[in-house]
């Protein structure tokens, strides 16, 4: 299909192919787009690509993915370092931060436990978060892994670890979304619903 | 929204954010997906882009987008050069060569007539393209706008000038399309349909 396109055009849809959820005709339109940026702009563009490699790694303490090692979550002093979500990825660090509620440390697993796919506990940052836990500053470990069979897997895991060092261990709630319509929430959810009822 | 990313993933999903049809949430995929590359591929993702703005240039004669000027097209001895199909734009080019059918050359318009735009005659390749029939080799120009009315005005101007010339100038069939339902098929191109029925 690509045959009819210049080399350049080719090698630039092929690229933007590769991205998730960018199917073929979505690539052939970025490629366009690409196409109808001044020099100048490609150039902005490709440089700011590069940086971003370059620019970017994981902060020794929690994972996090940023400019900065530490990150500046951990670098910032108003953090509150007795507590630590646990997240699978750097993704869901973002989105707890929209809420504004929360003001402690992170860490990131960079997965989760998946015999499915050969990954076993030693593949993803367990050990490193033990090694966090050590100076005994922190209180409470919130698990936040997805409630999906591996993320619950994990936090069994995990929490299993923990438990007898003396630290809480909490997993965040799971029940119907804010402004879903319960005729329509699946059975699971429901039941997890029903199961953390709490008293009014 | 951009606040709780660091620097240069926030820069990278802002890029994206300018893609067309590219939303917020497949920009942060987007973004991910190249934090995830190893250096080297990024590195040549972002050559990539800067190669395609610089060896791609618009054919000198018929304003296709090629690495190479004449387009290869235009180069292509065992084409047929007594016709051209006039089309809006280089992406039309690929849709007409996929029919594998037609084995003349092309005239990109880069635009539609379209006054509501501020684009009239002048701001499109109308000059190149009466420049390229003054030599009599080109017989047949087949005008292969889009059926909407913009395209349809740019074809009517086009055949104007070009029917005292002496050449022939067709207009692509508007009709149902392969596969549709007649059931569905909007009253306009029903119309155009009957209009341009064919003894069998």
């Amino acid at each position: 299909m690509l045959d009819s396109y210049s080399k350049s055009i080719a090698n630039l849809i092929e690229e933007f192919e590769k991205f998730p959820s960018i199917g073929h005709k979505t690539a052939v339109r970025m490629a366009f787009h690409v196409l109808n940026l001044s020099k100048q702009e490609a150039t902005e563009f490709a440089n700011i690509i590069v940086q971003a490699k370059e620019n970017l790694k994981f902060c020794r303490f929690c994972y996090n993915i940023s400019d900065n090692d530490p990150c500046d979550i951990c670098q910032d002093a108003k953090r509150d370092k007795s507590t630590i979500c646990v997240v699978e990825d750097v993704k869901d660090i973002i989105a707890m931060e929209r809420t504004h509620e929360y003001r402690g440390l992170y860490h990131v697993l960079q997965g989760v436990i998946s015999p499915m796919n050969g990954i076993g506990p030693n593949d993803i940052k367990i050990k490193e978060l033990l090694e966090r836990l050590k100076d005994d500053t922190v209180k409470e470990v919130i698990l936040a892994t997805n409630p999906n069979i591996e993320g619950e897997a994990t936090a069994m895991y995990i929490s299993k670890l923990l438990n007898p060092l003396g630290i809480t261990v909490t997993r965040i709630a799971h029940g119907i979304p804010i402004g879903a319509d319960i005729e329509y929430i699946d059975e699971v959810t429901l039941c997890k619903a029903l199961e953390g009822r709490r008293k009014l």
